[in-house]
């Protein structure tokens, strides 16, 4: 193909839909290409770290299921998922509290695929969707393709803040639009790293509830804690008004791309269909892959040895930005997941330093991936999931370099003010 | 969950999207609980026929591959699909006269992702797609999901009708309504069999690039010809103004759903955002399962032993159908792929027939699941995939008795007046 735009491509590309024009490269994407350089510490990808996965095991699961049952596995399957895996997925989400059965189960390629079907049940264009500020990248280019305007909800170290979250619910209904949901990550935020206790869950539920808005509960890293216990799921809390999204992308591999939602009954029907229209079904073969894995490798304690493989990269992390960061940044303290959230002085604007980490051997992704509405500017997201712990402390000591020759650089500018 | 629908959840349900009403279980869906049933012979399906896959040398390749590059196969991968998969893809379209490069493919979870997403990218509520009559079920759900309007075009046994395009064309445009694309699926065409003549091809192209409407050429089961040469792709004559659609499903097997769209590099990067916002990436596992098998084994010989297969129920089936079925009735004559089409006298609801058909122990899909507009109540589709030869004799024997005494039993009424 010529360099020249040919004249029907210029033509096909005026033909599209008006939410095409939505349809953008999240910041976090061009990062990625420069990030995977060998030389360069990614503090910025969200990929788990593999390392502590019996390749053995999986390789002997994988291979017992195609020779003992290749017909199932490589046929279609249902809709709705594996009734097998979906029996298994009960009793992972009890050790969050929850209680529930299979058949309120639906199984998706990936939570991202759940999130992205909920998102076309329920969203019209211009209908409010509420989020934490910050939220997940991947979450916010959903619901701009579905053309929702999201309304980001202030958080504090206990995560959204119930005051911030009635105050917007006022203001967005006053304006006469209308809400449809709320979108939260209650364990180990992405990208904050923060952690709702029990009693605020339960407060943010009950204000949600009266206000007639449901809750999309996502809860990729739920599991992967590492001091102490998690607080159990909102869904066990409330059945009714809360749609659970999990996913074994974090606590097996990413790469079967198996996640799910649970949800109430009435929305289940119209999430199988939107689930056969999207893909016909979820891939049998990941799915019972994920069932002869659970069913006969001991994955509690596969999972104990991901989280002390994260613990030590979390304390890594945390150590050094203690010894190397300056004063005036501060950050999250995460009990377990992926990420730690930093904020710089307000004069710093974390987008303009990338090609500077990039050159010190180090990536992070700017903090306004993160929010719809451009905010987030001197704020950024550091993850210590894959690099080796030495990887770390060298990636976090680089890029304190960077930070402090910036800020040292503003010192003698007049501070802009900042609203937010 | 109690019987009662509980006060929320009907709260939820409230808040659909306009969309969701249009989010309907297809007729072939409630059918295929009741055609899975073993004393049922399924000419209902479109399951391939596993059987000629070898499942050992399959195990030994998804083993391998978890043993020699797991970290990378159970990993995410790039949003486009993997390099080396897309590499092999144009290989398997060079057999159909494609030139193309892998950067020019987008690879999904099944090519029914690619049609999902193909449609969201241009698609707005009321465009008009253009449509073989009948056409494929999942084609139509997702259009209706997209809130398109489906105007079907008559076919012939050489497949579209020029004419028939040119008037619908003008007529649509006559009603200022917007024509976004045209839907095709050249080979061997699901749900009638028939396959499109190049010169028909080249006609059809012609018309589409003078109008302005692009091309979506749906092809899964173009290797799969028993008769010698199949025509080559329409992409192969077009490269600006068709989306080509391509799957392993029925070459190698659904359970992994791996799909592919061929597009033009201006659509490129709008469907790789869509596919990341639908599902983070295609499953690396399944991609590398097939990169594996492409590689090592010898694919063209698989395929064609597939094809032996599928012709010998072909031949049982149109034997049968020689032998048993009405006078009355016709039917078209596959040269390759999975279907039968059959059409029975105008006064027959191949709906109402279903239950009788069942009791006899067949099952197939009424005709009007295959259209947008409730045309095709005197039609049906037969599939030969899956069963054996002898079932299939069984199976189409069992039907021509429910039919023939539709048709004594209606033989003393007034026929009905048909206009199309």
């Amino acid at each position: 193909m010529s360099s020249i735009v040919p004249k029907n491509e210029g033509k096909l590309t005026a033909r599209y839909a008006s939410r095409a024009a939505l349809m953008l490269p999240s910041e976090i994407r061009s990062l990625f290409a420069v990030a995977s350089r060998p030389e360069i510490v990614s503090l910025a990808g969200g990929m788990p770290n593999l390392s502590a996965l019996p390749m053995d095991v999986m390789a002997s699961v994988v291979q017992k299921l195609v020779l003992e049952n290749g017909t199932e596995a490589l046929q279609y399957g249902s809709g709705q998922g594996h009734p097998k895996l979906r029996e298994q997925i009960c009793e992972i989400m009890a050790l969050e509290g929850i209680r529930a059965k299979g058949d309120d189960i639906v199984v998706t390629t990936g939570s991202q695929q759940a999130l992205d079907l909920i998102t076309r049940i329920f969203i019209d264009p211009g209908d409010v969707i509420l989020a934490e500020a910050p939220s997940y990248v991947g979450a916010l280019g959903v619901f701009a393709q579905y053309q929702a305007n999201v309304v980001h909800i202030a958080m504090d170290d206990k995560g959204l803040i119930p005051e911030a979250l009635r105050d917007a619910i006022k203001t967005v209904r006053e304006a006469k639009r209308k809400i449809k949901f709320i979108y939260l990550i209650p364990n180990f935020q992405n990208p904050s790293g923060v952690t709702m206790p029990a009693s605020r869950r339960t407060e943010i539920l009950e204000i949600c509830r009266e206000s007639e808005i449901f809750v999309v509960e996502d809860n990729p890293y739920g599991l992967l804690g590492f001091d102490g216990p998690t607080p159990n799921a909102m869904r066990s809390e409330d059945s009714e008004n809360v749609i659970y999204l999990g996913s074994f992308s974090k606590t097996i591999a990413p790469g079967l791309r198996v996640g799910w939602a649970l949800v109430p009954q009435a929305v289940k029907e119209k999430l199988v269909i939107a689930n056969e229209s999207s893909v016909l079904c979820p891939s049998n073969f990941a799915q019972l892959t994920i069932s002869g894995y659970l069913a006969n490798e001991p994955w509690r304690d596969q999972i104990a040895s991901f989280c002390d493989l994260y613990r030590d990269r979390r304390d890594a992390m945390l150590e050094s930005l203690d010894e190397f960061f300056p004063a005036s940044a501060t950050w999250t303290r995460p009990k377990g997941g992926f990420y730690v959230w930093v904020t710089l002085p307000p004069e710093i604007d974390t987008k303009v330093l990338v090609p500077r980490a990039i050159a010190a051997k180090v990536a992070y992704v700017p903090g306004t991936a993160f929010y719809a509405d451009g905010f987030g500017s001197w704020q950024m997201r550091l993850s210590y999931c894959h690099p080796t712990p030495e990887r770390i402390r060298q990636g976090v000591k680089a890029l304190a370099g960077v930070v402090k020759e910036e800020i040292d650089r503003r010192s003698n500018e007049t501070p802009k003010l900042t609203v937010r």
